[in-house]
């Protein structure tokens, strides 16, 4: 990676957990970068206190000219922020750091404009939300899938092939590994890897939680610490990607039934319950391969 | 707690990950006691050669004449080990460890012998089993739940009632916080804090598997990692646990089934999903009161 930042202006909307560790990895990564942020006022305070942006301004107007636009907002509100900077008409690379992928490809085909849009998507993930849970090592060795529309690579002699390019970099720059991926294919992945577990986490949160009441949650082991932990997520942020990939999660959700619904009636069949645990264990190892 | 160990020579059956763990936390808690172990050759070997132990022996009766008995092994097993030694006519205290009490309560009922019997739960926890993973500090802070038959305290004046005052000076001089408990109602507690979140894990573990293949599974992110560390859990053991509570882990499936099922059909529904996972937050929040 070059020492001239791929973008010289970043823009951020949204200087939240992902937005603000971007930030803080793009001025710890590119010395030249300038990085523009949009938030609430008292948002973009601690931003500044912290020295992670340059400026911070309270609407898409007074973001001025950058090069690239990062719209890290929750899903439905990227689009609304999308068709505002179509009607700019500015010619800026913009892309989006959301969990779901098809609707915001969708959004931006029927926008057009002066703009580049690719939508991406990083894969750090920590337990809670928020500027202050910000850090500049976020994407370290995390995949970061951008999603061009059709099949356009990095390497791609087209607009969109350089803005993909410049992505990569960018991506690369602050410690991730770039790849490209369907947007329809990353959503059905996602479904089970991402969305999945959220909701699983959550019912049984839900469930363990009206069933022992905060009494009896004071005798639980570390299994149901460790399988509810995603249960303190931001709710807004899921509540727009059950939105936007209803169909997918539906069909995860499907599949996890009807195992959980095998399992019920396996559960006085040893032999069956142990093979259960044992494909489960396999697919354990699987995951762990190459983590710590 | 006094100096003087509340069991002078202690048996342990199976020295896996919490028999292990008892030997080493006694050994450190008390200078003069004596633990003896029960296990295969090679598990023996390590346990002495790390002063776990101070002997291994391969059969019941050549345990001797030991104050406490430990059985430590997958919960069907210490019910055959129960009635060897019922038969054998020992007068020592006998507890287990294992996940479900009705079952280990019912057996000893049927049994009666010479030896008083009490179940036992220590709620620690650790990702892996086996002796390799036992540490003296497993059971600092955490609850270790006694089922005694009908409603017998520590302090009652009864054989049963003695043995239980020195099952707490054990529990507590290895670190834990001892309370007993009705065995049916520990039993469906646990369905819901333990057995539940076991079968989730695994169930989500192989639903994502199956449908992301290894390939997939490199992309995902934290939150599946910690949703499934528990599908790396020990088979024959949960074999053992789904087997002897299969009516209270069945309800709980059930309701978790149910809420999954309703989670499904509110997925474009913004306000009901983000009602539940509010819910669920605030649910997180009280299972996490005074953990770290």
């Amino acid at each position: 990676v070059p020492d001239t930042p791929p973008f010289g202006t970043v823009a951020i909307v949204g200087v939240g957990l992902i937005g603000g560790s971007i930030a803080l990895a793009a001025r710890e990564r590119w010395s030249g970068v300038l990085v523009v942020a949009l938030d609430r006022p008292a948002v973009l305070a601690h931003a500044l206190g912290s020295g992670a942006i340059d400026r911070g301004v309270g609407t898409l107007a007074e973001l001025g000219d950058p090069d690239l636009i990062v719209l890290s907002a929750p899903v439905r509100q990227n689009v609304e922020l999308l068709e505002q900077l179509a009607a700019s008409g500015t010619r800026a690379i913009v892309t989006d750091v959301g969990g779901t992928k098809r609707h915001m490809l969708e959004a931006s085909r029927a926008l057009g404009g002066a703009m580049t849009f690719i939508g991406g998507h990083p894969i750090g993930g920590a337990e809670r939300g928020g500027f202050a849970f910000a850090r500049p090592d976020l994407f370290t060795g995390r995949p970061w899938i951008f999603t061009p529309p059709a099949e356009t690579g990095p390497a791609a002699d087209s607009e969109v092939g350089r803005a993909l390019d410049r992505l990569f970099q960018f991506a690369g720059g602050l410690g991730a590994r770039p790849s490209t991926m369907d947007a329809g294919q990353h959503d059905t992945l996602m479904a089970f890897l991402s969305h999945l577990p959220q909701l699983t986490a959550s019912a049984l949160m839900e469930t363990a939680g009206a069933a022992a009441a905060s009494e009896g949650l004071r005798l639980a082991g570390r299994g149901l610490v460790d399988t509810t932990r995603l249960a303190s997520s931001p709710p807004g942020v899921w509540r727009d990607i059950c939105a936007t990939n209803a169909d997918a999660i539906g069909q995860a959700l499907d599949q996890l039934i009807a195992r959980l619904t095998e399992l019920r009636s396996d559960l006085a069949r040893g032999d069956a319950i142990e093979a259960v645990f044992a494909e489960a264990s396999r697919w354990r190892a699987e995951l762990m391969k190459g983590r710590e």
